[in-house]
């Protein structure tokens, strides 16, 4: 993963972007949330190498977004499981399966719905709306510059659009 | 971008990871939410090298995310405007914002509020929800795989949990 690091920019979707901009990083996310949790059923559910699969595991340790423990049937080995940080990304999960339905869809139907369990109906799509419940779009937001942004992204976020 | 391409991967997540799992692109992206739209202000808002971002405009470019149009007031130039397909990724910014807000929050306090125009409020936070509105969790959503998913990722679906 050596590329520019993002950590000093001070605007929110870089300080993500910097943690999960990744494509492997991505779809470890997606597998966790799948239930995997084993470093052997990553590397052959992903056909992935074992170095770059290290790289990722490591890293979303070590942001907070997997957490290591102990394996519950074999103590010498651990398990790779969501903290309450990468549970948190779930969303952007059902988003990412949302968006590559719609736009990238396959002549042989759906690949994947997704149902709660409770109800068997789909899920809604993810939508962007006010506290009302009412959906909006890009160009019905404004945005808003708070004391922790930086020079840059105060100029990003203030500029005519 | 060289990495393993994931275009053959019959999982919607797959090809939205394999279009925008990039940190560049999601840079890119974040930006022309905010209303860019040239070469010259992407590099310098960005400040990337120039074959970084010709490689990620290029490939927006190529997945119909953005598309090149001439620059209204100067017509030897062009500009990058998102398509509908990509206007249709601001959950996806907004989830970012949110996230890492919450999750990487500066000292000094909020980078950015997202705020509707109309109202002056916040917007909510991005959500998973059923059809009526309710939040759902990963662990009450079930995975139904359609006849468009390929054999790993029916596996995937349908692993114990």
């Amino acid at each position: 993963m050596k590329r520019t690091s993002f950590k000093e920019w001070q605007c929110s979707i870089a300080q993500s972007v910097e943690q999960i901009g990744d494509a492997w990083t991505l779809l470890v996310l997606r597998n966790a949330f799948c239930g995997m949790r084993r470093f052997e059923d990553f590397r052959d559910g992903l056909n992935v190498a074992s170095n770059i699969l290290s790289d990722r595991l490591r890293h979303l340790t070590d942001v907070g977004i997997l957490q290591k423990v102990p394996d519950p049937n074999d103590g010498r080995r651990v398990e790779y499981r969501l903290t309450d940080k990468g549970m948190e990304l779930y969303p952007l999960l059902v988003f990412l399966l949302q968006w590559g339905d719609k736009w990238m869809p396959t002549e042989e139907g759906t690949r994947m719905t997704l149902v709660d369990r409770h109800t068997g109906q789909q899920l809604a799509p993810i939508r962007v709306t006010n506290m009302g419940g009412t959906e909006i779009q890009a160009t019905d937001v404004s945005m808003e510059p708070g004391p922790g942004i930086d020079d840059r992204h105060h100029q990003l976020a203030t500029r005519k659009r």
